[in-house]
């Protein structure tokens, strides 16, 4: 049932026993930018205020439980019409004659966090700003990939008690594991793996990063800028992930699990 | 194992056969800030510069590696010290002489988005002005439970085809399913699934919230500021999950998933 939430990619199907080309169907991410816009005093008000990372599809119904959950509308008719605004990743709330939105609430439950721009586009190139493309890596011996899944596993030790943890670890071509860390968030599992080795100044470009969880356009974010070769990931990568690491020339795995993994960029021998 | 990354509650686990108490091991969730010192012209900066949700522990490690990706510092050497500040969830990141922090780089590589304060007790105290504790659900019938993964399994097309996608569902205590909603992000499609019925009107008080995703602070959060009763996730809670469910009255059941449930606050026939 193909949509505007998947997307085909040619990959390269690698199991124990042979290597076959594919398409492989892909969740899509993009950007969404959510505005408001309200009058105060007589005045016409407009504010930015959330860019998530989501699979294009009902964002209107995004925009409107967004806005409810954080308690910035109260009930239905707070909202006088949604609509697109310019762009598809940009959605325009506003409000009904009388609704204010209350602008310390916003600085006082909003905080800043670390992501793209306003569009897949946008994105990409505000990273090439701060990032070079990688340099290739040497094709990856698939003997090597089929063990990352275990190596990661053994060392998961908060994750075995608690069903509840992401890993990441850094691990040389060797099969030296350079570090794991764990957390509850897939980001900070990889900041803190990469951020451990940055403070030692230990090189991982000749390194694979390998996480338990799914590839999005901000862990492939994190692993150019650490520049780190190759992104192994025991889930799924999206559409955004898969653009970015061929256009960093990142190598990037996905479904690195049960004896098998998908190369979306890079070679393996 | 027990460390700081995990913590142990008692739970009601409720099999097709029996239900019997255990202790349960969770995740630990608590925000962490971190703030960056610099100086710019002989002045002394400092600027709070994320909030993350985050499993306690390698915190120096998180906050290096969070600069480091985020491009704000290039090499160990930027960083003089780094130290907890005041609270074991503050870090302060402390540049080394004549390293600038670009402030026009974080306004334009950061944006806002939604979340607590800074630390359990100040983000459940934000939370509470906001929203009156739940009236208690009656208690829920197993058999019902028992079928939720299979209702977001049948209804997760997009899921099927890619692997890469949540899904959240609002569901009648009849059986009745209200909304299902899809996306890569698991706190978009909570917000899509009861945005679609606030939009709509429809009263959801009497329903369970039944997400294949993990519960993390948000999602419980969301869940409270929708007014619906019940949440039900695959996945298991952190630990500021549970406490935040059992302050606002939520029925809070997880690992929701083959024939099986933990039952972390609310009752269960």
């Amino acid at each position: 049932m193909p949509d505007d939430r998947t997307a085909t990619v040619g990959v390269l199907r690698v199991t124990e026993a042979a290597s076959t080309r594919h398409d492989d169907r892909l969740a899509v991410e993009e950007p969404l930018e959510i505005r408001v816009a309200w009058t105060a005093n007589g005045e016409a008000r407009e504010k930015n205020i959330s860019v998530t990372m989501r699979t294009p599809g009902d964002d209107f119904d995004l925009a409107a439980g967004f806005l409810m959950t954080e308690g910035l509308v109260r009930e239905a008719g707070d909202i006088a019409v949604i609509r697109h605004w310019s762009s598809p990743n940009v959605v325009r709330v506003e409000l009904r004659d009388g609704v204010r939105l209350d602008a310390s609430k916003l600085d006082r439950h909003f905080y800043t966090t670390s992501s793209c721009g306003v569009c897949g586009k946008t994105s990409i190139d505000a990273l090439r700003v701060a990032a070079e493309p990688l340099q290739s890596a040497p094709p990856l011996d698939r003997a090597f990939v089929h063990q990352l899944p275990a190596i990661l596993e053994r060392h998961q030790s908060a994750f075995r008690e608690t069903g509840g943890l992401h890993g990441a670890a850094v691990i040389r071509r060797s099969g030296e594991l350079l570090c794991i860390r764990e957390d509850i968030g897939r980001h900070n599992a990889v900041d803190k793996a990469v951020g451990a080795l940055f403070r030692e100044d230990i090189a991982v470009s000749d390194a694979v990063l390998a996480v338990s969880s799914r590839a999005g356009f901000e862990i492939v974010q994190k692993t150019v800028m650490a520049r780190i070769q190759v992104l192994a990931t025991v889930g799924a990568p999206s559409t955004l992930a898969v653009d970015l690491a061929r256009q960093f020339n990142l190598t990037l795995l996905g479904f690195v699990r049960d004896g098998r993994f998908n190369v979306y960029n890079g070679d393996v021998t």
